[in-house]
């Protein structure tokens, strides 16, 4: 393509994109696309010649399109917000030309000059301390990293770094291993998963703090852990604190965690992804109270402030730290254009970083303060219009606190009720969900994402909900009485049942790896084919590991997102004839394990309601009592899973002879 | 701004940046910007009110382009490639419009699919074996990252965690830090920075192997560090291979190092950042052989392919180690969709991802493979040229072997003379080029970069090249014969002169912070001004670990690109009346330090050359003996650095009194 073309289908493509984002509503919020489904639209090979681009952009509507999850959508609250706007695109766009790559100053002056000039303007936006920008003599200031998760792994880092460099220095035989060995790092147990994955690359333990009533994290709670530490000769070192949790956007007491972190010497990070964008309005800086103690803190323009992804503002007020995390023994030149002149590259895990301020600057300078301002508040009072929808209708309830533009509601009920709406409103397509599990209710996550929605849209998604939550009701009245639902109903209904909690970006990582795609296989008729397909490695199953972790998540309190969509392989069985069975011996899991009371005879637990019959489509409406650990895959009979159902249910651990890798029993 | 506005300011940009890259010829490609030029010219802090697009990007002239590094320009020769295409532009508009973030399936399942099978393609293209593939079954695939430098860090985690995993197993009682502590590492001596980065955030020893004469990575030299390091008890884990490394381009021997690491149960990592590109034509693919025994591979399609930034190709064999390596005990699917459907969020350090495939889909098929292997072979082609213009100049010398489109080169006789031509080449604007350091020798590298350079471009450059040389001889001539330039002369000729070693990306990176921006002050009529506004920070001056790094770096023969810059300091030391003087008591270090011999008396020592005047001018030209090392900032008499010229030249030990913060000392 020479410049000729390329000023021709540019514009084309310029007005593609308004056409797209205009009518946006008319599409599918969420596809109705089957693993692979991109096989057979495209070759499996690259092209020997080139091909025309208008042969190229023909498959933006026939392949892309159909594929794509419509984040611009009014009628998606799935996740947060990933928003752009046409000033940022018009940056981006401004950026790729130049395409720069600014790891020194003098590998592309403007790119950091720019980039530290806007990042003092957010800062300022904020109402941040000083200490926390570029300024003459300063060692803070803000750099524009890629993720949110990637802030927390660099003021883990930095933080580590401090820790050990401290600890050499008192005790000089120590080595930087002993001393990592030790450390711990302190996060809420609503943290996001970026945290334990920070701590994993850090090889550092990770303390979860169980969040009060309200899903934050207390200081009282916070200090008996580290004093608990500190008595064991451990090394209490970092302390992540939410503001705006992914389950709930609840928010930690940062004032009382911060001046625990000061007087204890931890490094407190402030992870504020979604609610960051918020403080760009004064009335919600109450949240931000003892940010004068913390170390750094990061949030996601790319969230909630339109400018695309990728753009994660994140300030410190110590920028030695970092280089001491990426440099060994970094050397400093201080000058008087200090805060003016610096290197990028020592304040990121890449060397290399694009010119992503121009996107910032233009977005910032196009709205201005108060069109961002209006833009966070719109968005506020839509999802309190929403809230009142909600709380208007007595089968619903909306069990935590809403804070911005973050509902989060449920039916009242057992949580299948509220799993099964969630799902079937994914299916049917018109507005996208993604759930999150409250100390053990399932709830829907209802966020307001769109800097186009309107009021109308909100009432929309109400209704579109209310008809989806009649039916659920309706049929569930049915089948109490029927306790069957027949396959050609189920299918009628079921037809792509959902996405599931897998989907869900709450409050950890899904642990089971490729386990998105097993989400749309809800159904009980397709369950046979599921078990068949799908099979967990025997390299994860029975292990003193694994059996700890167990545990470990058990003791914790700790919700993983998986667990209803793992917990149908309590319910099925294979019988000898290969057909599959429901058995349905699952209990309700406590908090607290105990290894004597986990043994064979559990097995025989029944739950209070009634048992349902055992067939495979009974199982997911008779699985209305769920476990809330995803490691409870036993009763697997696969071939190549050693252990069979002698397998305690709730850890793991042994309870009778291990089958050999062939040996398949019968339920 | 909403669509209309939209439509029509997003043609005109598309028409400027088409203007942009036609006439990128007419800019400087190193812009004449020093440190804080931005101020002023934008605001401190955020408009409260929106600002008129025309407003805005009327500062797109005015305030960045001043400022920009131009990486398109056909006349940049510096670092490597970093280019774009009309193809990656509109791929990366589209995404942007899109706005999806795809770190599960679920969240964007076309922008999954997609990345898969692209990066089947891209695979294939450079003739990877199918197990680096996304198949049925399989284990491997590729993947898209951010840079090359992640994909170092994510293979070093991902073999740590096999490496801890495996001899937990071995030694169930062993802890993992207690492993993690013996852990070894090993890359060439010429690997780029970010290989020494990712050993410190994966907290594990480094080992450099030595170059052989063609600066490549051998066999022997691995294994016998290997079996020491094994006899000393350590625990070899790890060998990043560079094809292509950032000084010289060249390769280590893969056959021979992924045969090793096969046999002795290392992950071999193959960083390919800039010459993976290459392998699309068979030709270059001799490079690649020993391939099949590797583990992982990264190259930036986003260097040399016109994806532009960020676009970096990772594949892996066995992508659970890196799921192992960011999920505690992760549980796995397997299923018929397996290489189909699967969770990006598990292959990387950020949850999020941005849909890069699309432009990488839309350069592959624009160009097709015919297209973008003729685009390389023009590279090399011109590459080509250039060498033999500067192989017909006896004044000038090649003194490595060219590989693809980099070539260094150096005028016969001392450094000195290079390092002016590099640094005047770069402060009159007509092509920029960054200098390496091999074995001793400092060359300026010349990289052919755009797409659209042409033979008369080259042409040009040469000349240019010949023109400042010439200038540079003469004037050195005239001053063997004065032995002092008069400051008038030095001024008009050196007018901003210069970027350094600071400015290189060569082997290693800046060990010194904030340090790009004094690599514009070098003429001697600034030293003064220098010397008084930038001071070392009195905390990286002398202790123990500096002593200990020094030696390791002069023991190593690791070269850093800061020493030249920094070697300022040597021949600089303030009088009573605060006037700059002259010692010029540097020595040539060798690569032996003995502790003894590092006493006061080398301050006496003398190098073989007439020893200059005592001035601030005769700076510059006087230092034609080098020291090797960045680490020798002493006779520093700034307030707050402890040491003073009591400390020895070479290693920083004491060898005399510590002079107290306040006691300047006259040299």
């Amino acid at each position: 393509m020479d410049s000729e073309e390329f000023r021709i289908k540019g514009k084309e493509l310029i007005d593609y994109i308004a056409d797209y984002l205009e009518n946006i509503r008319d599409r599918r919020v969420f596809p109705d696309k089957k693993p692979g489904f991109i096989r057979g639209l495209i070759p499996e090979t690259a092209p020997i010649k080139g091909e025309s681009w208008d042969n190229i952009f023909k498959d933006v509507e026939n392949v892309i399109m159909p594929g794509v999850t419509h984040w611009q959508s009014p009628h998606m609250h799935a996740y947060f917000p990933a928003l752009n706007s046409y000033p940022s695109m018009l940056g981006e766009m401004l950026s790729n030309a130049i395409n720069c790559i600014g790891f020194t100053w003098a590998s592309s002056p403007v790119c950091t000059e720019l980039e530290m000039v806007v990042m003092n303007w957010l800062g300022k936006m904020i109402g941040l301390p000083e200490e926390f920008l570029h300024r003459k003599g300063g060692d803070g200031g803000g750099v524009i990293q890629t993720t949110a998760s990637e802030c927390t792994l660099i003021s883990l880092l930095a933080g580590r770094y401090v820790a050990i460099k401290m600890f050499k220095d008192l005790y000089p035989t120590a080595s930087k291993h002993d001393i990592n060995g030790k450390l711990v790092a302190y996060s809420s147990d609503q943290a996001h998963s970026s945290v334990e994955k920070a701590a994993l690359i850090g090889l550092v333990t990770l303390r979860y703090i169980e969040c009060d009533e309200n899903f934050s994290m207390r200081g009282d709670k916070l200090l008996k852990a580290i004093k608990q530490d500190r008595e064991q000769g451990l090394i209490p070192f970092w302390v992540c604190a939410t503001l705006g949790t992914t389950g709930s956007c609840a928010f930690d007491n940062l004032q009382e965690i911060t001046e625990i972190c000061y007087k204890e010497l931890l490094w407190c990070h402030v992870d504020a992804a979604y609610a960051g964008s918020s403080f760009i309005c004064p009335e919600y800086r109450v949240w931000l109270k003892g940010i004068e103690k913390a170390n750094s803190i990061a949030f996601n323009p790319s969230k909630w402030l339109m400018v695309h992804f990728d753009c994660t503002a994140m300030w410190v007020k110590n920028s030695s730290a970092l280089h001491g995390a990426f440099n060994v023994n970094p050397l400093y030149l201080t000058h008087e254009y200090s805060g003016l002149a610096i290197d990028y590259m020592h304040w990121q895990i890449p060397l290399s970083k694009r010119f992503r301020s121009l996107k910032l600057w233009f977005v910032i300078r196009n709205y201005g303060i108060t069109g961002l301002q209006e833009h966070i508040r719109k968005g506020v009072m839509l999802a309190e219009k929403f809230e009142s929808f909600v709380r208007s209708d007595q089968r619903f309830e909306v069990p935590a606190k809403r804070h911005l533009g973050l509902v989060v509601f449920r039916l009242v009920g057992d949580n299948f009720i509220t799993e099964t709406l969630c799902k079937r409103l994914n299916s049917r397509g018109n507005i996208h969900c993604v759930p999150a599990n409250l100390k053990g209710k399932y709830v829907i996550r209802f966020t307001v994402t769109a800097p186009r929605t309107t009021l109308d849209d909100i009432v929309k998604d109400w209704k579109e909900i209310v008809t989806v939550a009649n039916g659920i009701l309706q049929e569930r009245e049915k089948y109490m009485k029927r306790a069957k639902v027949p396959l050609g109903e189920t299918k009628d209904k079921n037809e792509n049942f959902g996405s599931s909690l897998l989907l869900s970006n709450v409050p950890m990582s899904p642990k089971i790896v490729n386990g998105s795609f097993a989400a749309i296989y809800d159904q009980g008729d397709v369950l046979e084919q599921f078990q068949k397909t799908i099979k967990l490695r025997k390299d994860a199953q029975d292990s003193p590991a694994m059996r700890r972790r167990i545990r470990g998540i058990l003791m914790s309190g700790k919700q993983f997102s998986l667990d209803s969509r793992l917990d149908l392989f309590h319910g099925i069985d294979v019988s000898p004839t290969g057909k599959p069975e429901s058995h349905l011996d699952v209990v309700e899991d406590t908090l607290e394990v105990d290894e004597k009371s986990s043994s064979a005879s559990e097995h025989e637990t029944q739950s209070e309601s009634p048992s349902p019959k055992r067939n495979n489509l009974d199982v997911p409406f008779g699985r209305h009592v769920r476990s809330k650990s995803v490691d409870h895959q036993t009763n697997l009979t696969i071939k190549d899973v050693e252990v069979t159902k002698k397998v305690c249910h709730k850890c793991g651990h042994k309870v009778g002879k291990i089958g050999k890798p062939d040996a398949v029993e019968s339920g």
